[in-house]
């Protein structure tokens, strides 16, 4: 832990330092704009707001930052040791997110969609979880503000993955495997395929569904606007870090999955380059098995698989595009966060994939050398760091990010340390299929 | 994270500032003392060296501390809303380490063992692990020096908890399940037991046997007095932390299994009480199924289970006791560090046991207020706090250490939430057998 400093006040809303603001959601039947009373029912007020804000800076409540201090500011790493390996002359920095309670930088957005709920009188929060993720950050936040938290969870990894079940209930909140009786959706759907493993897309619906009641919301842990406003207390806290030792990074670079954590890197760096304070290039990296960037099209599709969602401009491998079982299941998304879309779409950063073996290898290295396991997603953006930093013939400072560690991921190196790991190309007929199903 | 200071450049040795030494270690058939030419075969001369040491402080090597910046100073957390839901007046401070590399305190005596050893000339290390912290503490603290290092887990944990073997394998150890046909005893073993699920003492007896050749050497994670030394960073940075808070302990509560994180939370208090400068009341928390302590004889023992060690002046259970299977793995040994035992002896500090059921509803407890998951080890040093918390009527200052994250034992955490654990109470004529074997 080279250096800490104060926690941030103020979220950085991108959107007013843009040429052209995003392109709206739109609603599925009418392609008209989604207005706050759209949203009404499933999300709070001050989260409506900060969705289509127009302010630059958005102070983060004391109630929050109390919260925060529990593990931030987090830990802005030297990789010295990892610069040694590679023989660079590059300076290597890794903000590090796997301190936080769960060990990954969710906890930033979840504390306060908790409390903004909390504060509105709402009781209950509901929201789906893939590999659990998210499902632990919200039920530590619920936890923190007294609220009640039901989560669906995709059958399969409810099966396969007991112990992050059981950290969320261990924070108070219930779970359910998805698709499960309790809702009319999962009802439906296990009538139609008794033993179904479920989806992402199954459990957001039945989420949504749950969250009906007048006391009960939902809650998003990526793609929307006000999730990624919420990260960018990582990229404040890294630009604070980095200039209290005099550092002005060449390369920022991080993971994309649903986006959040790389807006929330990124976000700070790109006003100050938009403002002519530092020139960074900015480095997106995805998964190859899952390459919304790099070999997806920009166009309007649902958020889910179900298409209940509003229609939203981004970067998609269609709706019921279903991503090869990599490692890193943050980021198998099919889509991408419209703003971040947006941005890519102006240029503003480049975008890049690999395969998982070679992410893996990175983050052995990164174990070896620096000490911190990885999660797999973050070795995605390691990956990229290690080929530039390798190709460095003279000073540079690469900044990313280390979105949370792999304690719970040993059973994915195993895989990769005893040679069974495959890596999974994407055939360009089965993107195509998967392309042809946009609404 | 509330208060970091900078890296302390000492440990502290309390030998010195007893009334009389601690009784020294025998060889088992003389009875005689063991002298420094015993230990050359397994350590280096430097931890020979701090294992009799009459000096107070001993530096820390440049070397050691650059890789205790990866993640010391470990945060000092002023558990408030612990406080809250206790509606207690006393102040509770936790120091935490689970932000190590692999989640524990292990590290802190791993990285300099490793170091020492290398800087001695040997390329190898062995040791034994039982549920695998100790173990992955060595392997990552090999890695960062440069040595090979050797692991014989107890088949039952190799074959429950494959990631911790994973971890190992991570930094790049090489782990046996022991019993192992790799070693003279443990083929003997093999051939006694084909399929044994092995114990602590058999994996030592394989792990000192493999040290045997001249570049090779053997390292322990607890008991021995240089292990204790090294723990003593901890309470060194909470002492700086509390002073820079301008607090001053009432009380100090560590748990106990071979004693080195109690020793390395308490020693710096205990040194300013016995020099007059404040007088915190010091409690060691032990496990009911493994009561050295409260329930032990302070006699020469074996370290082991199978009597190749020196014999050791310690609180003990007698050297063949096997404990029942609680779930705080790192607490299940028969004896105590012969060091703090000298100590218990001389009033310097007090000893609970509790069951294990009662230091899980404290570990959730934590978990859903601070956010935290506790290893099960530290819920019993939990547990004691929220006692003494509980009972306080006017403010105190109450100092404990949460020694591991608990994200690798939700299984443990399952069985409690879902009512399956059980107490194991040990029973007296149980305990009477165990004790009638000592030498």
């Amino acid at each position: 832990m080279e250096t800490t400093t104060s926690t941030p006040t103020h979220w950085y809303n991108i959107v007013p330092d843009l040429p052209a603001p995003p392109p709206p959601p739109l609603r599925p039947g009418t392609r008209e704009p989604v207005g706050p009373d759209d949203l009404a029912p499933l999300f709070p007020a001050e989260l409506i707001a900060q969705e289509v804000s127009a302010e630059s800076f958005l102070p983060i409540p004391e109630e929050v930052r109390e919260v925060y201090r529990l593990w931030r500011p987090t830990p802005l790493i030297r990789a010295r040791r990892l610069e040694r390996a590679l023989d660079t002359p590059a300076r290597i920095y890794v903000k590090y997110e796997g301190v936080s309670p769960v060990g990954s930088h969710k906890p930033n957005t979840a504390v306060p969609q908790a409390f903004y709920n909390a504060r509105q009188g709402i009781r209950r929060l509901t929201t789906e979880t893939g590999a659990g993720q998210w499902g632990s950050a919200l039920a530590f936040a619920c936890s923190q503000f007294g609220l009640d938290c039901e989560i669906w969870m995709v059958r399969a990894s409810y099966d396969q993955k007991p112990y992050r079940r059981s950290m969320m209930e261990l924070y108070g909140a219930r779970v359910h495997a998805s698709p499960s009786p309790r809702t009319t959706f999962g009802a439906k759907a296990l009538a139609e395929t008794p033993g179904s493993p479920g989806s992402l897309g199954m459990a957001i619906s039945e989420a949504v569904e749950a969250a009906a009641p007048e006391d009960t919301h939902y809650a998003l842990g990526s793609v929307l606007n006000h999730v990624l406003l919420h990260q960018t207390i990582i990229g404040e806290e890294a630009l604070e870090q980095l200039t209290a030792l005099g550092e002005t990074p060449d390369l920022v670079v991080g993971c994309t999955g649903g986006g959040s954590n790389f807006a929330g890197l990124t976000f700070p760096f790109l006003r100050e380059r938009l403002q002519d304070r530092m020139r960074p290039r900015i480095l997106a990296v995805e998964p190859a098995a899952c390459p919304s960037f790099t070999r997806g099209r920009y166009a309007y599709d649902f958020g889910d698989t179900a298409g209940l969602t509003p229609l939203l401009k981004m970067h998609t491998l269609g709706h019921d595009f279903v991503p090869d079982p990599i490692h890193a299941g943050g980021l198998r998304y099919h889509g991408m966060a419209p703003l971040l879309s947006h941005l890519y779409e102006q240029g503003l950063f480049q975008a890049i994939a690999k395969p998982q073996r070679e992410c893996f290898e990175a983050g052995v290295l990164f174990a070896r050398t620096e000490g911190i396991v990885p999660a797999p997603e973050p070795t995605h953006a390691l990956a990229a760091t290690i080929e530039e930093a390798r190709r460095a013939t003279e000073p540079k400072v690469i900044l990313t990010a280390l979105c949370g560690h792999g304690h719970l991921d040993m059973a994915a190196y195993d895989r990769y340390l005893s040679g069974e790991m495959t890596d999974h190309a994407l055939p360009e007929d089965r993107l195509a299929a998967a392309l042809s199903h946009l609404p």
